[in-house]
């Protein structure tokens, strides 16, 4: 099985609705496949502005014009694709996921991640948000198996908790893909630092990526897509304008950077434990 | 109750043996005092080169010289001192702890910290190290409350686990002090990453004091001991040469950052949960 692959990230630049973000997102990993990406990543949100009112008029259900985009584009360019995140409707309910959908080389939808952590925060006159308020969160772990890396799912704060990243570990992920909209508040000073953490902390790979910043949003987000190694190294990176970040992944790196340095085996695992309460078979 | 004061780090030059290393800690003690330090922190081995000849001959039972020092210097200077680690001899054994003791301004131990993870790595040829041949590993958690700070203790190693910093925050703690002698081949990469992580993650204040580098010692440290902030600033810092670093520690940032950014409530305890196993009353 090959230990190497081509990540590409793609920092789009959303606009308010969707048909220009899904064309924009559809070329754009044409472009990333060209150049060789095996696994290509979209970001939170990427459908639409992150906001209620633009939530509400660009929500849609898993089988919407957000799939078969995503579906058609993963077939045409034969990549895996982590599909970013959109505001899924429910059904006979005012309320959304924020959900995230995979696909394989084929186009087949393998997996679905809805984010877990709702963000309700009092960040100054211009930055109170209280996703619980129109948000359901998930509740299950998402891990899905390429062939060639095992990768585990988060969205924006699932990133603030080691607890999550560590259960991911356990259940054998290689990667950690974030799909997050940090803002600039809190972006400068934490996306990155929790990012390497996660990466060090569990010795894995560690994706995150974000919408491109859009000054004209009412929510803008931070940019600076980029992904670790196991190491903690920032391996790609891009500032806040849209890019597509390219990482080149070794895999051997996990085992050679475990054996180095035996983190998992030193833990004392006879004074803590981080435990699994999703009751999912793992 | 205060809810200021000042921290200061004792980046110390360490030598071979431990008189000199005693002196010269006493005097910067005083130094950091009339600096108006409230808190003066010792770095890991500060009585002596960390390596397994230097141990065997500079080890001692717990009312020894270092004891006598440190107990001294606190009352001298009317300070909390957190008081290093020296390596601990046990009666009719040839191993060791890696132990801190706590002394309160009238020069009472008030608390004592072993290291809880040893540190067994293969880092290349002048960086294989392992811990477990020669110390005993710690089994508490220890808490010491000075009447304005309550702070956790960790050496070196435990910093890698976000477990352990997070059982500490269950227990209240508004610092985490971790003494460490992180190498130049791991501190570079994941000293101040995990410090900050650490802080960020439980939005409390980190402090991370070490040895200066001491280019002459067979093992030698980074340095770079810092204090960051509940928001991951980092507040006072240094490079590797023998200096004090000083903090000015706002316990009311604590409340206000989780005022304003509730991670701790945001946190989905349904799906996850930090077991505690030491067994201890909290």
């Amino acid at each position: 099985m090959a230990s190497k692959f081509r990540l590409a990230l793609i920092q789009l630049y959303v606009e308010k609705f969707r048909p220009n973000n899904l064309a924009r997102a559809s070329r754009l990993i044409a472009q990333a496949a060209s150049n060789g990406a095996a696994v290509v990543v979209l970001p939170e949100f990427f459908t639409c502005w992150c906001d209620p009112k633009y939530f509400i008029e660009n929500k849609e259900q898993l089988d919407g014009p957000t799939n078969r985009m995503l579906s058609q584009a993963a077939r045409d360019n034969r990549v895996f694709l982590f599909g970013g995140t959109f505001p899924e409707a429910i059904p006979d309910s005012e309320m959304l996921y924020n959900t995230c959908q995979i696909f394989n080389p084929r186009g087949d939808l393998v997996g679905m991640f809805r984010k877990l952590h709702l963000f309700d925060v009092d960040l100054g006159p211009r930055m109170k948000i209280t996703e619980s308020e129109m948000m359901v969160p998930g509740k299950s772990l998402t891990v899905v198996d390429t062939g060639f890396c095992r990768t585990g799912f988060g969205v924006c704060v699932d990133l603030r908790y080691p607890e999550l990243a560590r259960l991911y570990a356990k259940r054998g992920v290689d990667l950690m893909t974030y799909m997050g909209g940090f803002s600039l508040t809190t972006g400068p000073h934490h996306l990155q630092v929790l990012q390497r953490a996660r990466a060090i902390d569990n010795q894995i790979y560690v994706a995150n990526v974000g919408p491109a910043s859009n000054h004209d949003a009412p929510y803008v987000t931070y940019g600076h897509s980029a992904v670790a190694d196991p190491w903690g190294r920032i391996i790609g990176e891009t500032g806040s304008d849209e890019d597509i970040v390219y990482a080149d992944i070794d895999l051997d790196l996990i085992a050679d950077t475990r054996r180095r340095l035996p983190v998992d085996h030193m833990r004392r695992d006879d004074l803590f434990e981080t435990r699994d309460l999703t009751g999912e078979q793992t």
